[in-house]
């Protein structure tokens, strides 16, 4: 196996089995930061990469070898992790949810090693699901309706960004992919007909065109755009329809544009279709889409069915980056839970200490979620009021009532083992669509969009402010240890 | 193995069958049309995963399977497939390559089916490697000499952009990475010493400094920013140089600043250090760093050695997409070697015809590159004095002279057979390097560079235009082909 680590995880961990610290057991949260691309929400992704690299995570003699040819580590070291077998516990929203920055979207239990050794195989996973899924679910906004098809294997970020992304891209709302592999590894539908090179790889459009249908009959798209796309593509189909397809009762199923201006194209290909009364016929456009022009495209009133995206969805070329972090937020020492802080030179970087629980509350009539609270681990949300505030601005604060609570945490982990039944990708897009559908659509708004309540419990609250007043007030002394139970 | 295949690729491919095409030749150029970001050129990359996919490319039981499942291919087709074994001709400039817009980087031969079948694979290599290789190279280019780490694994696009992403990193111009995988597959510097966690982690920091030196008393490499970068963590490493590291003949290496004004908090931590004699103690920046905010802080006088660079050199965020395209170039049929076009309603999506050469015309005295030239395939350059013309503006000429000629091609694969050895990380990365050197400055300045001279032959020329002319003139008739032998 391929593994995600950081250096720094080996010689951290060295350290602490050079201090006896294996057996400390440490918390550690996932979140992330900041919405991407001024989006309101975004949908977690990955977990399912997480579990399969848990589950097959172990140092062959290859890794020990490697390791002990950079002379960095100590035998007793190299042992350690000949042996290693994970025996933490993780909790995790479940893929496909809709999640909000500064929340723990996953809480890690681990000794000092397992729980370090993981962290960057934990972040690149959850950072490129959560990536892909958020932009897909964005275009499918844009596309409001019209089919979204996933074409971007070859503009992907290499092999397992264009594999399992175009399984993320269809959690997160494409309706297709052209990628093979991610077809058959997920059971997902696989979309594609031909290239240019079909076309020009015959002495004409029209006898590619016959050609492909004689073959596929049953199955008719054409790309229309080799030579011209309304005076040679359009019509080479058209002439199709009449002359081989509809003699035989078969349909033309598709048309598509690659390129020039598809909004005017489009507008005259359903004319001339719909003048020989091929109007079951649908229009598939691609070429370089991404959010704005579809929307662009819609507004214009561009007769298209359904939109082909490539490199915009697959490497989320708006934003390439989603920032998932993977923070120490408590340590155990004989029994004891002990809640850990960082205090950053960026205060947006400063993290929530302790143990956390996260809830949403939904409002009891109509299902929209309400609020996400974070709590301190024994804390319980009340069931008929909550009073709540923002971090930021703790004047401004909100009475909930007539609600109900789920805690959005699922285990995924008990003491190393799975005790989570990984979905298909099916269920999981079907979940992501059911979970969106609780958001107001004041967060799906795509310029300024309302800001989603997530706030913390008063507990939570204070604990977090006591700690960085006190680092504050003893910055070059030790810190202080805040003990609970 | 996962493959690589867009869905259309297995479509074509049967049609072709079903037309007992699998024996004509047929020729495909990979080229790019736009340099990324701005930059005055790209380097290459992804021919060495070319090769190791091409080796392992055959169909399983299992992919077999599943194609008939989908009930679209007939059996005739399945075996063909199960059978399946390259033949082709591969030539290829070699990773680390400074390329440009518009030229052959690549040249598939093979039947219409191994031709059609590598394409996604093909470009999805070939746009990771050069994205990252073009964009580490722009970034070293910012640092001026300073060092550059690859720290961006846990914001990768999965699995392979990490790992095979921060190879391309190392060959475009970072001195080491933090990704374990890599430099354990590829022979490459790893780096990273200690994250947050491992400072929250204990009951001081301090207490981390001093536990982390004396376990690896060599490598004192110490991360400042957790509590307060000058107050607290320049003052602990300087104690600790002069409590534990000093006495004991050691040295403090580097520190690491990763939040923060890093000009400011640069300039005082290396004034508090020399004022310490440690002015051999050099300091590490990250915290999202990129190509502006790096040259930024180095007009600045930022006092930093060492840049770490995450996201935005892994993902390449400022332009995440590298646009390489594989298109049919020509067919041969009965030894006839037939030049094809695929003319688009953009004008830039027209594509150069025909099988060809791409030669590179060096200064005699300098040797830096004056022009690449792209040629039919039986043309020569003569030796002593080339006139060459802009295919934009043909009336921009230049006669060259004092010129030795590379072919920028190389044998890759002949009848199917490897016939490339594929070079080292280290190897690329030289080679890189020294091919660097051969473009002139203005070529590789930020803003505004010089465009490069990347000419078409005359011959070359006047077969594009009169096939381009010929296809208006006759739109709606048959494609007119121009035999060549």
């Amino acid at each position: 196996m391929k593994k995600l680590i950081d250096f720094y995880e080996f010689t951290m961990t060295c350290a602490d089995l050079f201090e006896q610290k294996e057996k400390e057991i440490e918390y550690y949260d996932v979140f992330f930061r900041k919405n991407i691309n001024n989006t309101g929400y975004a949908i977690s992704g990955g977990l399912a990469e997480i579990i399969e690299y848990i589950e097959k995570f172990k140092f062959t003699k290859e890794d020990i070898d490697y390791l002990r040819s950079l002379n960095q580590f100590d035998e007793k070291y190299l042992n350690h992790l000949k042996d290693f077998k994970f025996t933490g516990d993780l909790v995790s929203v479940v893929d496909g949810t809709v999640i909000f920055p500064n929340e723990p979207i996953m809480i890690m239990k681990g000794n000092a090693i397992e729980a370090k050794l993981l962290e960057t195989a934990i972040l690149t996973y959850f950072n490129h699901g959560s990536l892909i899924t958020t932009r897909t679910k964005r275009i499918s906004e844009a596309a409001s309706g019209r089919g979204v098809l996933e074409f971007g294997a070859r503009r992907a970020q290499g092999e397992s960004a264009a594999i399992v992304g175009a399984k993320y891209a269809f959690i997160g709302g494409a309706i297709g992919t052209s990628n093979y592999q991610t077809g058959m590894d997920y059971d997902i539908p696989l979309l594609g007909t031909m290239a240019h090179s079909y076309i020009t790889g015959h002495d004409s459009e029209y006898e590619a065109f016959l050609a492909y249908a004689k073959k596929f009959p049953n199955d008719v798209n054409l790309l229309v755009d080799t030579y011209d796309t309304l005076n040679s593509g359009v019509k080479n189909a058209i002439k199709l329809a009449k002359e081989y397809l509809l003699p035989n009762n078969l349909k033309l199923k598709s048309i598509r544009l690659d390129s020039g201006d598809l909004a005017y194209l489009s507008k005259e290909a359903r004319r001339m279709l719909d003048e020989e009364n091929l109007t079951d016929t649908t229009i598939v456009a691609s070429n370089s889409l991404n959010e704005e022009t579809i929307r662009s495209l819609i507004n214009e009133g561009a007769k298209i069915d359904t939109f082909g995206v490539g490199e915009n969805l697959i490497t989320s070329s708006e934003q390439a980056v989603f920032g998932g972090v993977y923070k120490l937020v408590a340590v155990e020492k004989n029994n004891e839970l002990i809640p850990k802080i960082k205090v950053s030179d960026n205060i947006s970087k400063t993290i929530t200490p302790a143990l956390k629980k996260l809830y949403r509350l939904y409002d009891k009539d109509t299902n929209f979620a309400l609020a996400d609270i974070i709590t301190l681990n024994d804390e319980q949300i009340p069931e008929d009021e909550y009073y709540t505030f923002s971090e930021k601005e703790p004047n401004k604060n909100k009475v909930l009532i007539n609600y109900y609570v789920k805690d959005l945490h699922t285990k995924i982990y008990e003491n190393g083992q799975l005790v989570y039944q990984v979905p298909t990708a099916k269920e999981s897009k079907k979940y992501c669509e059911l979970d969106f559908e609780t958001i107001y659509p004041e967060i799906k708004r795509r310029l300024n969009p309302h800001e989603y309540y997530v706030n913390l419990s008063t507990n939570l609250y204070n604990l977090k402010y006591d700690m960085i007043n006190n680092i504050k007030n003893n910055t070059m002394e030790e810190e202080k240890i805040y003990a609970k139970k």
